[in-house]
Protein backbone atom coordinates (compact mmCIF):
# COMPACT_ATOMS: atom_id res chain seq x y z
CA UNK A 1 0.00 0.00 0.00
CA UNK A 2 1.09 3.82 -0.90
CA UNK A 3 2.22 5.91 2.07
CA UNK A 4 0.54 8.88 2.69
CA UNK A 5 2.43 12.18 2.35
CA UNK A 6 1.39 14.98 4.73
CA UNK A 7 2.77 18.35 4.17
CA UNK A 8 3.08 20.56 6.92
CA UNK A 9 2.62 24.70 6.60
CA UNK A 10 2.98 27.02 9.19
CA UNK A 11 4.16 30.94 9.49
CA UNK A 12 7.26 31.00 11.63
CA UNK A 13 5.61 30.64 15.73
CA UNK A 14 2.54 28.92 15.22
CA UNK A 15 4.24 26.14 17.16
CA UNK A 16 4.72 23.78 14.20
CA UNK A 17 8.01 22.08 15.35
CA UNK A 18 6.35 20.84 18.72
CA UNK A 19 3.55 19.82 17.53
CA UNK A 20 5.12 17.71 14.50
CA UNK A 21 7.24 16.50 17.25
CA UNK A 22 4.44 15.14 19.50
CA UNK A 23 2.89 13.61 16.01
CA UNK A 24 5.97 11.62 15.40
CA UNK A 25 6.06 10.06 18.52
CA UNK A 26 2.17 9.35 18.81
CA UNK A 27 2.13 7.80 15.03
CA UNK A 28 6.21 6.25 15.16
CA UNK A 29 4.76 4.68 11.32
CA UNK A 30 5.53 9.03 10.02
CA UNK A 31 8.56 9.40 8.68
CA UNK A 32 9.93 13.16 8.63
CA UNK A 33 11.66 13.98 5.35
CA UNK A 34 15.04 15.34 5.97
CA UNK A 35 15.86 18.17 3.67
CA UNK A 36 19.41 19.57 2.43
CA UNK A 37 20.10 22.98 3.30
CA UNK A 38 23.36 25.53 3.24
CA UNK A 39 22.64 27.08 6.69
CA UNK A 40 24.66 26.46 9.19
CA UNK A 41 23.55 23.83 11.99
CA UNK A 42 22.21 25.78 14.90
CA UNK A 43 23.56 24.06 18.32
CA UNK A 44 22.15 20.71 19.13
CA UNK A 45 21.13 20.09 15.51
CA UNK A 46 22.50 17.30 13.77
CA UNK A 47 23.58 16.07 10.10
CA UNK A 48 21.01 13.70 8.76
CA UNK A 49 18.72 14.33 11.61
CA UNK A 50 17.46 18.11 11.34
CA UNK A 51 19.14 18.73 8.25
CA UNK A 52 21.60 17.10 5.76
CA UNK A 53 23.88 20.38 6.03
CA UNK A 54 25.55 20.83 2.84
CA UNK A 55 27.62 23.71 0.98
CA UNK A 56 25.68 25.55 -1.45
CA UNK A 57 28.48 24.35 -4.42
CA UNK A 58 27.25 21.26 -3.10
CA UNK A 59 23.30 21.80 -3.33
CA UNK A 60 23.45 23.67 -6.63
CA UNK A 61 25.31 20.44 -8.11
CA UNK A 62 22.31 18.53 -6.70
CA UNK A 63 19.93 21.32 -7.91
CA UNK A 64 21.20 20.97 -11.46
CA UNK A 65 21.26 16.98 -11.77
CA UNK A 66 17.27 17.48 -10.52
CA UNK A 67 17.65 15.59 -7.23
CA UNK A 68 15.45 18.19 -5.82
CA UNK A 69 11.34 17.89 -5.32
CA UNK A 70 11.12 21.50 -4.17
CA UNK A 71 14.06 23.85 -3.21
CA UNK A 72 13.37 27.26 -1.64
CA UNK A 73 15.94 30.40 -0.19
CA UNK A 74 14.81 31.72 2.95
CA UNK A 75 16.43 34.13 4.78
CA UNK A 76 19.65 33.72 2.47
CA UNK A 77 20.01 30.04 3.01
CA UNK A 78 18.98 27.52 0.59
CA UNK A 79 16.88 24.64 1.71
CA UNK A 80 15.83 21.40 -0.75
CA UNK A 81 13.97 18.01 -0.62
CA UNK A 82 15.05 14.56 -2.41
CA UNK A 83 12.33 13.55 -4.72
CA UNK A 84 14.82 9.78 -4.69
CA UNK A 85 13.72 9.60 -1.14
CA UNK A 86 10.24 10.55 -0.76
CA UNK A 87 9.49 8.46 -3.55
CA UNK A 88 10.75 5.33 -2.37
CA UNK A 89 9.77 5.90 0.75
CA UNK A 90 5.71 5.80 -0.50
CA UNK A 91 6.50 3.07 -2.12
CA UNK A 92 7.59 0.94 0.73
CA UNK A 93 4.53 1.89 2.64
CA UNK A 94 5.75 4.24 4.58
CA UNK A 95 4.04 8.04 5.42
CA UNK A 96 6.40 10.68 4.85
CA UNK A 97 5.77 14.07 6.27
CA UNK A 98 7.42 17.54 5.22
CA UNK A 99 8.24 20.59 6.79
CA UNK A 100 8.26 22.82 4.15
CA UNK A 101 6.89 26.61 2.98
CA UNK A 102 3.88 27.30 0.88
CA UNK A 103 6.56 27.91 -1.82
CA UNK A 104 7.47 24.37 -1.07
CA UNK A 105 4.27 23.08 -0.87
CA UNK A 106 2.88 24.59 -4.31
CA UNK A 107 6.18 22.79 -6.08
CA UNK A 108 5.27 19.41 -4.20
CA UNK A 109 1.93 19.42 -5.72
CA UNK A 110 2.77 19.43 -8.70
CA UNK A 111 4.63 16.10 -8.36
CA UNK A 112 2.60 14.41 -5.83
CA UNK A 113 -0.97 16.07 -6.38
CA UNK A 114 -2.52 13.35 -3.81
CA UNK A 115 0.14 15.01 -1.39
CA UNK A 116 -1.98 16.14 2.12
CA UNK A 117 -1.29 20.18 2.75
CA UNK A 118 -2.03 20.73 5.89
CA UNK A 119 -1.61 24.64 7.72
CA UNK A 120 -1.44 25.43 11.05
CA UNK A 121 -2.14 28.81 12.34
CA UNK A 122 -1.42 30.93 15.27
CA UNK A 123 -4.39 32.11 16.78
CA UNK A 124 -3.75 35.79 17.03
CA UNK A 125 -1.35 37.84 15.53
CA UNK A 126 -0.34 39.10 19.45
CA UNK A 127 0.28 35.19 19.99
CA UNK A 128 2.27 34.77 16.92
CA UNK A 129 4.85 38.22 18.18
CA UNK A 130 4.84 36.94 21.70
CA UNK A 131 6.15 32.94 20.71
CA UNK A 132 8.81 34.78 18.35
CA UNK A 133 10.11 37.06 21.61
CA UNK A 134 9.59 34.16 24.29
CA UNK A 135 11.95 32.39 22.53
CA UNK A 136 14.42 34.21 23.00
CA UNK A 137 16.80 32.75 19.76
CA UNK A 138 16.52 35.78 17.48
CA UNK A 139 17.44 39.61 17.54
CA UNK A 140 14.59 42.22 17.21
CA UNK A 141 15.60 42.79 13.75
CA UNK A 142 15.57 38.81 12.75
CA UNK A 143 11.82 38.89 14.47
CA UNK A 144 10.29 41.80 12.54
CA UNK A 145 11.53 39.74 9.41
CA UNK A 146 9.92 36.30 10.58
CA UNK A 147 6.68 38.55 11.45
CA UNK A 148 6.76 39.66 7.82
CA UNK A 149 7.75 36.43 6.35
CA UNK A 150 4.40 34.86 8.85
CA UNK A 151 1.99 37.23 7.29
CA UNK A 152 3.10 36.19 3.72
CA UNK A 153 2.59 32.64 4.59
CA UNK A 154 -0.45 33.08 6.06
CA UNK A 155 -1.76 34.57 2.81
CA UNK A 156 -1.36 31.43 1.18
CA UNK A 157 -3.71 29.08 3.40
CA UNK A 158 -6.39 28.62 0.81
CA UNK A 159 -3.47 26.40 -1.12
CA UNK A 160 -4.04 24.10 2.49
CA UNK A 161 -6.23 20.87 2.63
CA UNK A 162 -6.65 21.75 6.12
CA UNK A 163 -6.08 24.28 8.43
CA UNK A 164 -5.19 23.47 12.17
CA UNK A 165 -5.46 26.57 14.54
CA UNK A 166 -2.56 26.13 17.24
CA UNK A 167 -4.03 27.55 20.25
CA UNK A 168 -4.97 24.84 22.81
CA UNK A 169 -1.69 22.93 22.01
CA UNK A 170 -3.47 19.23 22.85
CA UNK A 171 -6.60 20.26 20.81
CA UNK A 172 -3.99 20.82 17.90
CA UNK A 173 -2.16 17.85 18.47
CA UNK A 174 -5.81 15.47 18.57
CA UNK A 175 -6.39 17.57 15.43
CA UNK A 176 -3.73 16.58 13.65
CA UNK A 177 -3.74 13.44 14.44
CA UNK A 178 -7.43 12.99 13.37
CA UNK A 179 -6.45 14.08 9.70
CA UNK A 180 -3.78 11.86 9.77
CA UNK A 181 -6.14 9.18 10.70
CA UNK A 182 -9.09 10.20 8.14
CA UNK A 183 -6.23 10.33 5.60
CA UNK A 184 -5.74 6.68 5.91
CA UNK A 185 -9.55 5.84 5.40
CA UNK A 186 -9.61 7.64 2.07
CA UNK A 187 -10.81 5.33 -0.58
CA UNK A 188 -7.83 5.50 -2.77
CA UNK A 189 -5.89 4.27 0.41
CA UNK A 190 -8.36 1.89 1.25
CA UNK A 191 -9.31 0.59 -2.14
CA UNK A 192 -5.80 -0.84 -2.45
CA UNK A 193 -5.49 -2.09 1.67
CA UNK A 194 -8.58 -4.11 1.17
CA UNK A 195 -8.97 -5.18 -2.39
CA UNK A 196 -8.96 -8.73 -1.83
CA UNK A 197 -11.78 -8.32 1.02
CA UNK A 198 -13.64 -6.32 -1.72
CA UNK A 199 -13.10 -8.59 -5.08
CA UNK A 200 -15.06 -11.27 -2.78
CA UNK A 201 -17.66 -9.08 -2.01
CA UNK A 202 -18.46 -7.64 -4.67
CA UNK B 1 -20.21 28.83 9.79
CA UNK B 2 -21.93 26.26 7.21
CA UNK B 3 -22.92 22.74 8.97
CA UNK B 4 -21.31 19.46 7.10
CA UNK B 5 -23.23 16.84 5.46
CA UNK B 6 -22.16 13.53 6.37
CA UNK B 7 -24.00 10.68 4.14
CA UNK B 8 -22.68 7.33 4.96
CA UNK B 9 -23.66 4.27 3.02
CA UNK B 10 -23.41 0.61 3.78
CA UNK B 11 -24.50 -2.81 2.66
CA UNK B 12 -27.08 -4.57 5.36
CA UNK B 13 -25.40 -5.99 8.07
CA UNK B 14 -22.24 -3.72 8.14
CA UNK B 15 -23.16 -2.60 11.08
CA UNK B 16 -24.00 1.24 10.25
CA UNK B 17 -26.93 1.53 12.47
CA UNK B 18 -25.01 0.84 15.74
CA UNK B 19 -21.61 3.03 14.34
CA UNK B 20 -24.21 6.18 13.60
CA UNK B 21 -25.87 6.01 17.10
CA UNK B 22 -22.74 6.07 18.85
CA UNK B 23 -21.51 8.29 16.57
CA UNK B 24 -24.63 10.84 17.39
CA UNK B 25 -24.13 10.27 21.28
CA UNK B 26 -20.20 11.36 21.31
CA UNK B 27 -21.14 13.78 19.14
CA UNK B 28 -24.32 15.69 20.27
CA UNK B 29 -23.95 18.48 17.64
CA UNK B 30 -24.41 16.29 14.59
CA UNK B 31 -27.96 15.75 13.68
CA UNK B 32 -29.63 12.87 11.61
CA UNK B 33 -31.82 13.81 9.30
CA UNK B 34 -35.21 12.10 9.57
CA UNK B 35 -36.04 10.07 5.92
CA UNK B 36 -39.88 9.92 4.62
CA UNK B 37 -40.80 6.47 3.91
CA UNK B 38 -43.60 4.70 2.91
CA UNK B 39 -42.83 1.54 4.55
CA UNK B 40 -45.19 0.17 7.83
CA UNK B 41 -43.55 0.95 11.01
CA UNK B 42 -41.39 -1.80 13.21
CA UNK B 43 -41.79 -2.80 16.59
CA UNK B 44 -40.92 0.42 18.73
CA UNK B 45 -40.53 2.62 15.96
CA UNK B 46 -41.62 6.54 15.97
CA UNK B 47 -43.08 8.84 13.68
CA UNK B 48 -40.71 11.48 13.47
CA UNK B 49 -37.68 9.77 15.01
CA UNK B 50 -36.97 7.24 12.85
CA UNK B 51 -38.81 7.82 10.07
CA UNK B 52 -41.52 10.07 8.88
CA UNK B 53 -44.28 7.32 7.74
CA UNK B 54 -46.37 8.35 5.11
CA UNK B 55 -48.66 6.63 2.39
CA UNK B 56 -47.81 5.90 -1.32
CA UNK B 57 -50.26 9.15 -2.01
CA UNK B 58 -48.81 11.23 0.24
CA UNK B 59 -45.38 10.60 -0.73
CA UNK B 60 -45.96 11.14 -4.23
CA UNK B 61 -47.46 14.34 -4.05
CA UNK B 62 -44.17 15.48 -2.01
CA UNK B 63 -42.30 13.88 -4.71
CA UNK B 64 -44.46 15.38 -7.72
CA UNK B 65 -44.36 19.06 -5.77
CA UNK B 66 -39.77 18.47 -5.89
CA UNK B 67 -39.76 18.22 -2.08
CA UNK B 68 -37.00 15.30 -1.86
CA UNK B 69 -33.21 15.68 -2.29
CA UNK B 70 -33.01 11.77 -3.29
CA UNK B 71 -35.57 9.47 -2.96
CA UNK B 72 -35.38 5.45 -3.77
CA UNK B 73 -37.46 2.36 -3.85
CA UNK B 74 -36.01 -0.42 -1.55
CA UNK B 75 -37.71 -3.87 -1.37
CA UNK B 76 -41.08 -1.88 -2.68
CA UNK B 77 -40.76 1.11 -0.38
CA UNK B 78 -40.51 4.24 -0.93
CA UNK B 79 -37.49 6.43 0.82
CA UNK B 80 -37.24 9.75 0.92
CA UNK B 81 -34.71 12.67 2.07
CA UNK B 82 -36.33 16.52 2.51
CA UNK B 83 -33.56 18.95 0.46
CA UNK B 84 -35.62 22.02 2.75
CA UNK B 85 -34.95 20.53 5.80
CA UNK B 86 -30.88 19.86 5.49
CA UNK B 87 -30.48 22.51 3.52
CA UNK B 88 -31.85 24.86 6.72
CA UNK B 89 -29.92 22.89 9.15
CA UNK B 90 -26.75 23.80 7.40
CA UNK B 91 -27.50 27.09 6.74
CA UNK B 92 -27.86 27.46 10.96
CA UNK B 93 -24.47 25.88 11.30
CA UNK B 94 -25.57 22.03 11.89
CA UNK B 95 -24.17 18.94 10.76
CA UNK B 96 -26.64 16.28 9.37
CA UNK B 97 -25.70 13.10 8.27
CA UNK B 98 -28.14 10.79 6.20
CA UNK B 99 -28.00 7.10 6.36
CA UNK B 100 -29.05 5.98 2.63
CA UNK B 101 -27.85 3.52 -0.12
CA UNK B 102 -25.43 4.35 -2.92
CA UNK B 103 -28.35 5.94 -5.15
CA UNK B 104 -29.57 8.06 -2.55
CA UNK B 105 -26.13 9.64 -2.11
CA UNK B 106 -24.87 10.15 -5.55
CA UNK B 107 -28.46 11.93 -6.17
CA UNK B 108 -27.39 14.19 -2.81
CA UNK B 109 -23.78 14.69 -4.45
CA UNK B 110 -25.23 16.29 -7.50
CA UNK B 111 -27.14 19.28 -4.72
CA UNK B 112 -24.10 18.99 -2.12
CA UNK B 113 -21.39 18.38 -4.13
CA UNK B 114 -19.79 19.51 -0.78
CA UNK B 115 -21.34 16.25 1.20
CA UNK B 116 -18.78 13.79 2.68
CA UNK B 117 -19.64 10.34 1.58
CA UNK B 118 -18.15 7.57 4.79
CA UNK B 119 -18.48 3.64 3.09
CA UNK B 120 -19.37 1.51 6.14
CA UNK B 121 -18.03 -1.65 4.59
CA UNK B 122 -18.22 -5.27 6.50
CA UNK B 123 -15.02 -7.36 7.02
CA UNK B 124 -15.69 -9.95 5.01
CA UNK B 125 -18.93 -12.02 3.23
CA UNK B 126 -19.08 -14.45 5.97
CA UNK B 127 -19.21 -11.71 8.56
CA UNK B 128 -22.37 -10.66 6.40
CA UNK B 129 -23.98 -13.40 6.35
CA UNK B 130 -23.50 -14.54 10.09
CA UNK B 131 -24.64 -10.74 10.90
CA UNK B 132 -27.52 -10.91 9.09
CA UNK B 133 -28.96 -14.21 10.42
CA UNK B 134 -27.88 -13.72 14.13
CA UNK B 135 -30.21 -10.33 14.00
CA UNK B 136 -33.06 -13.07 13.94
CA UNK B 137 -35.45 -10.24 12.36
CA UNK B 138 -35.35 -11.82 8.45
CA UNK B 139 -36.44 -14.87 6.74
CA UNK B 140 -33.65 -16.64 4.47
CA UNK B 141 -35.48 -15.27 1.86
CA UNK B 142 -35.25 -11.50 3.03
CA UNK B 143 -31.56 -12.44 4.30
CA UNK B 144 -30.40 -13.88 1.03
CA UNK B 145 -32.11 -10.67 -0.31
CA UNK B 146 -30.53 -7.97 1.46
CA UNK B 147 -26.98 -10.10 0.87
CA UNK B 148 -27.62 -9.81 -2.76
CA UNK B 149 -28.28 -6.29 -2.31
CA UNK B 150 -25.34 -6.18 -0.29
CA UNK B 151 -23.07 -7.09 -2.82
CA UNK B 152 -24.97 -4.48 -5.45
CA UNK B 153 -24.19 -1.74 -2.48
CA UNK B 154 -20.15 -2.85 -2.42
CA UNK B 155 -19.88 -2.29 -6.09
CA UNK B 156 -20.07 1.32 -5.28
CA UNK B 157 -17.75 1.48 -2.77
CA UNK B 158 -15.34 3.71 -5.12
CA UNK B 159 -17.90 6.53 -5.02
CA UNK B 160 -17.22 7.28 -1.58
CA UNK B 161 -14.72 9.55 -0.09
CA UNK B 162 -13.78 7.33 3.09
CA UNK B 163 -13.92 3.63 3.57
CA UNK B 164 -14.10 2.07 7.13
CA UNK B 165 -13.74 -1.54 7.60
CA UNK B 166 -16.52 -2.10 10.48
CA UNK B 167 -14.28 -5.28 11.92
CA UNK B 168 -13.03 -3.88 15.53
CA UNK B 169 -16.44 -1.82 16.47
CA UNK B 170 -14.08 0.46 18.48
CA UNK B 171 -11.52 0.95 15.68
CA UNK B 172 -14.45 1.38 13.21
CA UNK B 173 -16.04 3.90 15.68
CA UNK B 174 -13.03 5.63 16.04
CA UNK B 175 -12.22 5.60 12.79
CA UNK B 176 -16.10 7.28 12.34
CA UNK B 177 -15.37 10.20 14.94
CA UNK B 178 -11.92 10.94 13.23
CA UNK B 179 -13.22 11.47 9.43
CA UNK B 180 -15.70 13.75 11.30
CA UNK B 181 -13.41 15.66 13.04
CA UNK B 182 -10.80 15.94 9.91
CA UNK B 183 -13.97 17.22 8.40
CA UNK B 184 -14.40 19.99 10.39
CA UNK B 185 -10.66 21.31 10.17
CA UNK B 186 -10.80 21.27 5.88
CA UNK B 187 -9.91 24.64 4.29
CA UNK B 188 -13.67 25.41 3.39
CA UNK B 189 -14.95 25.24 6.40
CA UNK B 190 -11.92 26.66 8.58
CA UNK B 191 -11.32 29.86 6.01
CA UNK B 192 -15.38 30.80 7.13
CA UNK B 193 -15.02 30.16 10.74
CA UNK B 194 -11.60 31.83 11.43
CA UNK B 195 -11.91 34.97 8.72
CA UNK B 196 -11.89 37.81 11.04
CA UNK B 197 -8.26 36.13 12.36
CA UNK B 198 -6.97 35.67 9.26
CA UNK B 199 -7.26 39.06 7.92
CA UNK B 200 -5.95 40.46 10.73
CA UNK B 201 -2.81 38.24 10.44
CA UNK B 202 -2.63 38.80 6.75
Amino acid sequence: MTGSLFVIVAPSGAGKTTLVEALLREEPSIRLSVSFTTRSPRPGEIHGREYYFVSRTEFEAMLASGEFLEHAEVYGNLYGTSKAWITAARKAGEDVLLEIDWQGAAQVREIFPDMVDIFIMPPSIETLEARLTARGKDSPEVISRRIAGAREEMRHISDADFVIVNDNFDTARSDLRAVVRATHLNRERQLERYADIILRLV
